[in-house]
């Protein structure tokens, strides 16, 4: 990738061959180099420097690591007389391309004090100018500048949402619990009722995406078949007070309801409730969001649970998790519409999942609010190849032992999910805004 | 379970239904048994205490867990007038049944020099006796002991398997390198000549067991449709000498070709060749087996390597490993026969993998010499309900981050394997005799 | 301690009961306060947050917890009407004391964005107003009072010299290597001759302090009386040079050289030369510095080297290290001078030890450059009783697997050591100014 | 040392150079080697594989290793014509002779289930039989063979007391909590009354040895002067009645009575009681001995405590350990003897403390039952200097991060301990028989 010739066009086109026109790319890559911003914005130079943990990395990473993607994979191969903003940087803001070197360990991101936070608005200023006259100009590999800017502007968005994510978990480490956004105004939701089921028929299913109708990422092809058996999905999402009965009824007690490997997590980590979640004195239970410690809302979405609990969750209630199959089959004709980041005015979004809206039949919250954790293990479709090049270890390299989630959150971009989009992470992590859908057999 | 009332006899038909009369089981039984004792016998009483890893286990607890298994779900429940054994062995021979109690933590089970191995033959006795008398008048409960008697003997026939590799696997640790049993005559093996690609048509395909054909696990249904597309797969498995192509191809220094998880296993465990091959000198590879350190044989199957291990190997053939149900759909034809366990003199099977014998056309080695990594995550099939009760954990439980191997190994017993049946390791798992065969898409 | 009553005064007279006049406290007072922020001004708000280890603090934390003992030993007890400065900070800034309550996990220091910088200025501002006002006027409880604050400005200055040990291993932690203040003009040293050695006779010496001659902590007391065979000390400390010729010798290498807990920590941590030293490709070394990365300075005393280490090159060098006892004894009438830390500008003090100055006779380098380990455990007095009340916990409870250094480093106030001061870490330490002198029977 | 060079015969005295004939010597070898014989006969050969612990041996590994301490050090470099048992078990049974050469990892010395129990009983033959031609006929080296005999008998007695203690740990570990020997017949003890204090004066003291009255360690020596304030000692052991109370005023629950490192092992281990101790349900201890578990006799010493525990108990009754050179003192003049190890029937030894009897006036149970923690770290005496070759190493790198015990226990053989004999132990570990003796200044 680094000498222009990793990706061939045909190849990358699996990263989607809409004919986007070059104003349009120009004004999305510049929307999404903005929204980046904005989401830092109410964060002091202190907040953007620590990592409270392996997985989740400092504002500052984020800020840093989505800018030398723009130079690494475009400026530095396809703009002439481009040259390396910082020598030293790469090896700070790779984040796992084997292909392209040496880089800084992963656990100690939150050592790097320097570049400052200026430094990095600089260095971000750059790159954006430089990558505003390659797109104006990107003569004769426009066809490579326009897929890998696609591929950038849809890796930024997700560092978006690990942004806030990670900010989220670095301030539930403080015991001031500060809070990233202002409160929302109280609002009072009813407890909802019970779902309603819908079915599904059984039948041969195409799944997944041939790349022909805008971006996709390589790992939602390609398009096959599978056969489906007749189930039903519950038609919203599992809800807080439905996860108190669970607690309430000592799920986290009962290893009958875990799996072996969830099980010794339960108590390696003493989970007792979701990530985040406290008892304050009198039996009520808080949550840590990003507006500080607030009360649980319990006609809203459950968050912060990991896939061995929505597992025991599932079997708890006598119901299953969907297949990804399943999930897409019946989302594939819903619009993509929800609770999702507002990319024009982000902290001015909830980010925090909602009690669902009575909209009448059919399924509500398929996209937003939560990543829904199905049963798929994340693994290659059937054909799979990943992209040639350094950028081919985007998604292919991690198809083993992560769990597919799919529909988007509260923290996803608008425009970033679809109906054939895979997330997939551990099963042991709680860090995301992740819930669950119940599904069953007919 | 302990009650006798954890499982109706319908649940427990799937665990096979097949008609067997009681003189045939109480044969089958005693046989079993037999063959267990027969294999510990070339071992000292030191040898059969010793715990080399947390995966592993004293021969002398595989000989006593066993025997608990055929008192806790058969005897207590269903033999009149039975009294424990010992009321403290539940606890210590429990191996991982939530549901039947408290357990001895399964990485301290080296420490138990007690019960002595006299003490465990002893109540291997008691316990043989006593189940005689229970399959000689099963009374009402005829099914369900029937059933439950196939489950405890397909049981010990897999810590038969168990035994093996973890005292290998204990022996390796000692730099004396003891040998189990005598070394082979020496062979010449010709090293294989190039794979033959065997084609498959696409499809839709029945997968799984329905139960009516002899003893199943319980995770070897329901039956199920999967659509297949077309497919290759080698006529045989993976050899020595194409393993060590790989190695010499920097195989394992080469991230492009590995998982990301697998290569921080690579990276941390410092792997450079399959587990137990170890350089001399002069540059030639010998290895740990059952005899001792003995010269790698080019032209046998490679063995003791992971699934990362195998799905790199593959990327770097530019193949990939098949799917389970690929598997299965390939091999639901062929006779059950290879370099599998001799159940009556277990002692003088080769126990170790052997080059391919030249047969003619289709797929060798199928059955046999080493289990067969799959590209599958062990996972429930549709509509996959466990067994009620304790036996309920058996299979169900570990449906997660393991992925399925197939085809039984050079220490499978005979008569235990089958086209349907569903094994499963972690991917970083290499102390089984555990190795691969190519697939390729057409 | 919180109430006021914690410690009479006779108690606290053993922390020095020169008759200061309150004008000389409140000088003294605001000069440390000044120092410590003076210390911090190179550095912007992200380098403040980080804690590149357990062992280390953030600059920031320094600041606020300096401020909180102040706050929690003087204000809250002596000031009348004084109201805690936030409820939850005693929590956050309360370093060991478990008298005065739980606290935040050392560990999780760096994970404290908030308070911010500019908070925690804030909060200085307000104790020192606060304390302004006591130190005016402390009625009944003067002598406390005048107690406490020395110890609270001692302890002060004991977090300047860990503010820049804890900043420059965060520094080294960054590959960008980062200065905290300008390099030194380059000047030439040639490298030392060999030491002088100077003896000392046999006797009964009175060692350690009885509180008659200004501020002392509690463990350089009592004075006791020690037998002491007759010995002799080197009149400089070790340099770089020599140090090089232990490395060159094998010294990293050579197992008979070390302690046994010693050679397992060079083996684990796979050290090969003083904390910091890294080989450039030809040959030569370089060390992080608080100016970044520096050519070693042969004819410099060696630095960043812990006890082991200090302990395995005087076993090369077929001498040993100085008891406490001969340390203090032959340095108990030379004056407090050396390569100390300038009150007054701070930043502009060398910060790195210097090549011996020549001199004459007598014993160089006793105080300043780096601390001298010594061959002495540290542990209490005979007589010993630490304070009443929660600064009892300030020494005593920390005197077990620790061992005596002597004499001040390069970046220890210069007001601050003297002859009977005991200094203590671990022996695996190795990021303080820590150095040796050479010591040998008679 | 292996050349038979390595100690000339004047360092090798410090071990001891009073006048043995060498008939002496060979009844001492022989009763020796036939004693630690007579320990390991109650176990069978699955007790004697067993590591529980890296701190811990197996037993068997002891049966090997004093061989190999006369095999290396004696046979090897003086018997003409000796050839090595085993090429290979030289790497086996070292413990920690770096000089020696590579060893197998002390925490794997439990997979070693070759060579067999019966293996090393004939090793231990064929090298007994070597010793014999060897001491009846030593030749030109008759002064280090004596001396080096001596020093493999000491060697050989300490790991007679070690096997004692580890397999004590091993039976603790297995829940059926299996008895070395017969319980002890029952005896009443009335709860002893307080102790007397007994004064010592002020004065300068000689310390250690000087190796002119038999054999002695070489960290015993040189004999040298200290000067020691005037104390008391309190005339017997802390006795269990005292830990109770120590426990029941919540002694493990109090910060402020433990060293900053107790503190954090109290945590982190969660200790509540001695290393053995289990509250049966009425609120009775009982205590794992080698008798299997039995109710804790409160009118015994305290045992299996660590120094950290010695430390806050001293703390908590408001007196302090004695250091080692006040102990020495107080007990130089005084017989050696009391409840120790049996040579001749060790089996029939107590195994156990015992209450103090009621001998009029002095010091009691000064040497037996429990081994006395001093406040001293352990380290060298002024002038040390360990033993040339590869047996300086048997003490003096061990000088660091250890703390010293003195008297010996009741596993302790009765011809090994005397006044000037220092054992040491970290301060964290319990799993020897380990008490304590009060202190005070006067």
């Amino acid at each position: 990738m680094r000498s222009g010739t990793g990706g061939t066009p045909s190849k990358i086109a699996r990263y989607g061959n809409r004919v986007f026109n070059q104003a349009n790319l120009i004004e999305d890559f510049s929307r999404t180099r903005a929204t980046t911003e904005r989401l830092a914005s109410p964060l002091r130079a202190e907040d953007q420097v620590v990592q409270s943990m392996p997985d989740a990395s400092p504002v500052k990473w984020h800020l840093a690591h989505t800018t030398w993607f723009f130079e690494t994979f475009l400026l530095i191969p396809f703009l002439p007389g481009w040259r390396r903003y910082d020598d030293r940087w790469g090896y700070l803001f790779n984040s796992y391309y084997e292909a392209v070197g040496a880089r800084h360990p992963r656990a100690q991101r939150g050592l790097l004090t320097r570049p400052s936070v200026q430094e990095v608005a600089r260095y971000r200023k750059a790159v954006d100018a430089a990558m505003a006259e390659l797109l104006e100009a990107p003569g004769e590999s426009a066809d490579e500048v326009t897929s890998l800017t696609r591929l950038g502007i849809n890796h930024e968005q997700q560092h978006q949402e690990l942004l806030l994510t990670d900010i989220l978990h670095a301030f539930s480490c403080n015991p001031l619990r500060p809070a990233y956004h202002k409160p929302p105004a109280a609002e009072h939701h009813p407890q909802p009722t019970r779902p309603n089921w819908l079915s599904y028929p059984s039948g041969l299913r195409e799944i997944g995406s041939d790349g022909t109708d805008g971006f996709v990422f390589d790992n939602e092809g390609p398009r096959h078949t599978v056969f489906l058996r007749p189930f039903r999905l519950a038609d919203r999402l599992v809800s807080n007070a439905e996860w108190c009965d669970f607690i309430d009824d000592d799920g986290y007690r009962r290893a009958a309801l875990w799996l072996s490997d969830g099980w010794a997590a339960v108590q390696a980590e003493n989970w007792r409730a979701p990530l985040y979640w406290q008892e304050n004195g009198s039996g009520a239970w808080q949550t840590m969001t990003l507006s500080g410690m607030q009360p649980v809302d319990l006609a809203a979405p459950v968050c912060h649970v990991g896939f061995y609990e929505a597992d025991a969750f599932a079997r708890w209630a006598g119901k299953r998790l969907p297949s990804e199959a399943e999930w897409e089959f019946a989302t594939r004709d819903l619009p993509v519409s929800g609770n999702l980041l507002d990319e024009m005015h982000p902290v001015d979004s909830p980010l925090r999942p909602l009690a669902p809206m009575d909209e009448g039949p059919g399924l509500r919250q398929a996209f937003g609010d939560v990543w829904e954790w199905t049963q798929s293990a994340y693994a290659p479709y059937p054909g799979f190849r990943p992209a040639a090049g350094a950028v081919g270890e985007y998604n292919g390299k991690f198809m083993c032992n992560q769990m597919v989630l799919r529909g988007g959150s509260c923290a996803t971009p608008a425009g970033h999910v679809r109906a054939t989009y895979r997330n997939f992470f551990y099963p042991q992590q709680r860090w995301q805004f992740s819930g669950l859908r119940l599904a069953e057999d007919v």
